[in-house]
């Protein structure tokens, strides 16, 4: 490496060194905002918020940001960098370029177009009002049709383009194919379910259940499963969420309903399998672009696992039944853990997609995803998106939403901008299927070790597979490595098709 | 206002803004530090304050900075500047001046030095070895004497310089006589509690009082005071501080001993002294200079004025007694509201000033000032300080540090080069004393009002005549306003004789 290599490489890591800083201090803020914050200082709270994102923007696509990018990224420059320096510089590039791309005064008009379809999608939804909320998002569609003309797409698809960004590499010719195989599955089996004589007992569940208890029962699950309280903490928020400020610090938020106690629980482990995925990246990559979860869908692998495979599972409640029932002894009296295992497992389809069941869910991500292809190839209007929605709701579903707030309405994603991130929730689901099966083969006893609650060798696999990495390997290269395939939706509905025979005796 | 004037106003509060969004993250930053974060996140964490207040240094003096101010501090544009941008303008140019004075390396060697100085210093009292810590403070002392000749000073006396940071205004001819004053009738009080016969039984503070009841008495006191927990919140900490990050969300923290009542309760209502200053400041200073307490002294007004001057008389305790007495039965059994009076207000001269009474305070403040005085005037040396210290704290308080731990080296200012901060603490309690002389007369039954838990009227005239307007006023000015005259120890001094005149039966 020369000497004004070495020197440009010294400036590019303290330059993204300083960008990520800032994105540290932001995830603070708003954090603090979600769970701490008193009502008086939410105003100013967001201004700084914003001023500080804006700060931020500057600096990633600074002229000094073009001329260290253009200087390393130079292939004979690049080859002799080393690999954390070389992957963050390729990852700074490929956001660079993205941003770049877009004349300043459309990006500036997009981001105030979003912000404010925010506000109105909200009050379209609370009052049932679609025709609200349309005109946005049809401007929102037609600008991410201008942006895909900046940004350019493979020929193929131009939704690979947005897919892109949340899950590298992704296309629609790979998720036609995952969403057949879950969609043929799925319908079949959620049609077998509902016809089943044998349904859960689901009433315990609905009992009372004080705040205070779960919280403390939750915590108690957090720490055996290996959520590491010296590197994050678990408060309570409106909407759950997991967030990263560094590998030492990252930390998870839950909300309690009293009569549910298959609400928060469920949702502190699978926040905390998000949240181990960060606190486990190496920690040489703290201060680059790469310290963070390589796409959407590989993260959502991490807390779908610890969340239904494990969590969900027969092996793991045999473990944990004699404490749950220490902490809830009046609600589970007379209750078995087979009793519970159904419980948790049930399947009712609904029309919320967050409060949906493990098996319905992915329909419910199927149907956005094929409104999103139409949207963006324009075969979908966006006037016909009540209609459309409740006809695919009755085909796949077999329900009918009452109300667009129960229905096209109940997602933020798009008013957000967010097309194309729907399809990583059910890839997460796919990918940690996958997982499953090659750590049932590479894990002694992976079974017993969950119900004998030793989860070490589980996070130990986990880590030296995946979570490490951070953005240091692609989730292609990731679940090729692993897997020794590609992107395999079967795992999961041999997986599903497993547990639901089992729980209603199919 | 030119077209011109209007359009650099509104850049120059545009750029105001932006660097009070930088201060106002940096706390939160700080808080989340001190309150919440996990241990392994921390060293992540000081770096990247450390980064954005790079970051907003580099704002704060930069060309553009620079450039904005000369132009709106020229004579004929201030003058038609509205009236917080003027003030905005001026604050800005004088933090800008002082700034820029110093050479850029000798300010980097600067921050070095302190930050390396807090450490040894922490090294130092630990091991009882002030050596340890003497050639730091040798450098940080000639580096304040560097920058005192660059800053420039009065030619009457080089501390004065320093004492303007903290206190605007302030000088050593004021002080002096101050400090006089209170040498004189602290030291005879002091004198004649020694010799009281009747001293007060103090034995019930240091009873069990259970963390979780003091937390919940302290937020009970706290809002009966006027603490808008709807604009802040209460948390733990090592250190008790207020923290603002705007009027809308100012926090307060505190610790808790579990055997000791005069610590925790206190320490909060003298932190929400502060914090009710900072949430009554104008909103509309929100993003200028001026959103803050206008001087370190006049800050500290309101501290101990609640804290003390409210906090620990008699009407406050005849009111809120019953609610104490039913808050701790069995610790105030057989405890009368004067005996509870009388055990708040014991003196008792001792080695640390944090911990010391409202009397001996001063004594504390006294002995930190003369040798402060000393060291810019070069009639004392660094060396010596252990020796002069001792010989003091004999002097004015009988009694004699053991262990330099318990002496020079007990607090942290000098170490982080603040030299010139001391003073401001006694001068809170002279200017408070002056503020109730002037709110005896100006509120209608002022002590009744304390006696009957009814505050707002005293809320609202601090929040008249000192709160709202942040540093829209300078200490001089809000002093000369409120009491006709500059500052005045004989309040301060009337009120503590005739204080302990009644504790101690004198």
């Amino acid at each position: 490496m020369s000497t004004t290599v070495e020197t440009r490489t010294a400036e590019f890591r303290d330059y993204v060194k300083k960008i990520t800083s800032y994105t540290q201090a932001l995830n603070v803020l708003y954090w603090d905002k979600a769970t701490q914050a008193p009502r008086n200082g939410m105003d100013a709270r967001s201004e700084i918020i914003g001023t500080l994102a804006g700060e931020q923007f500057k600096l990633a696509t600074s002229k000094e940001m073009e001329a260290l990018l253009t200087e390393l990224s130079e292939p004979s420059v690049l080859e002799t960098l080393d690999e954390i320096t070389r992957h963050s510089v390729l990852e700074c590039k490929k956001e660079f370029d993205r941003n770049k791309k877009i004349p300043a005064d459309r990006h500036q008009e997009y981001v105030v177009l979003t912000a404010k379809a925010e506000t109105v999608w909200e009050e379209a939804r609370a009052n049932n009002d679609f025709s609200m909320f349309q005109p946005y998002l049809e401007k929102i569609v037609n600008f991410q049709l201008e942006f895909i003309e900046y940004w350019g797409h493979d020929g193929k698809n131009k939704y690979n383009t947005l897919l892109d960004m949340y899950e590298p590499g992704m296309t629609v010719d790979q998720l036609d194919p995952i969403f057949a195989t879950l969609r043929e599955k799925t319908v079949k089996l959620v049609k077998a379910i509902a016809d089943s004589p044998n349904k859960p007992d689901t009433s315990f569940l609905t009992k009372n259940f004080p705040v205070a208890d779960q919280e403390a029962f939750s915590r108690y699950i957090l720490e055996k499963i290996g959520y590491d309280f010296k590197s994050g903490r678990m408060d309570r928020s409106a909407h759950p969420f997991c967030t990263t400020f560094n590998p030492g610090d990252v930390r998870i938020t839950t909300r309690y309903a009293e009569n549910d106690f298959n609400s928060a629980l469920f949702s502190c482990i699978h926040e905390a399998g998000h949240a181990m995925y960060e606190q486990n990246i190496n920690p040489e990559l703290l201060f680059t672009p790469l310290c963070d979860g390589t796409s959407m869908g590989i993260h959502e692998s991490q807390s779908r696992y610890w969340e239904n495979m494990v969590g969900r599972s027969l092996p793991f409640w045999n473990h944990f039944f004699a404490d749950l029932q220490k902490a809830f002894p009046t609600q589970f009296e007379g209750v078995s853990v087979e009793d519970l295992h159904r419980a948790v497992n049930a399947v009712t389809p609904s029309f919320i997609r967050t409060e949906a069941d493990e098996l319905t869910y992915n329909l419910h991500v199927m149907i956005r995803y094929e409104i999103e292809k139409g949207l963006i190839n324009q075969t979908i209007q966006v006037a016909d998106l009540p209609k459309i929605w409740n006809e695919k709701m009755k085909e796949y579903l077999g329900v009918e939403p009452p109300t667009d707030t129960l229905g096209v309405l109940q997602d933020v994603h798009w008013a957000g901008g967010m097309i194309g991130y729907f399809p990583t929730y059910s890839l997460g689901n796919v990918y940690a299927a996958q997982f499953v099966h090659v750590m049932e083969n590479e894990i002694t006893g992976y079974e017993e070790l969950i119900a004998n609650g030793d989860f070490a060798p589980i996070r130990e696999w986990l880590k030296e597979k995946i979570h490490q990495y951070g953005k240091m390997k692609s989730p292609r290269e990731l679940v090729q490595a692993i897997t020794g395939e590609g992107t395999n939706a079967t795992y999961l509905m041999n997986y599903l098709e497993k547990k639901y025979t089992d729980v209603y005796k199919l």
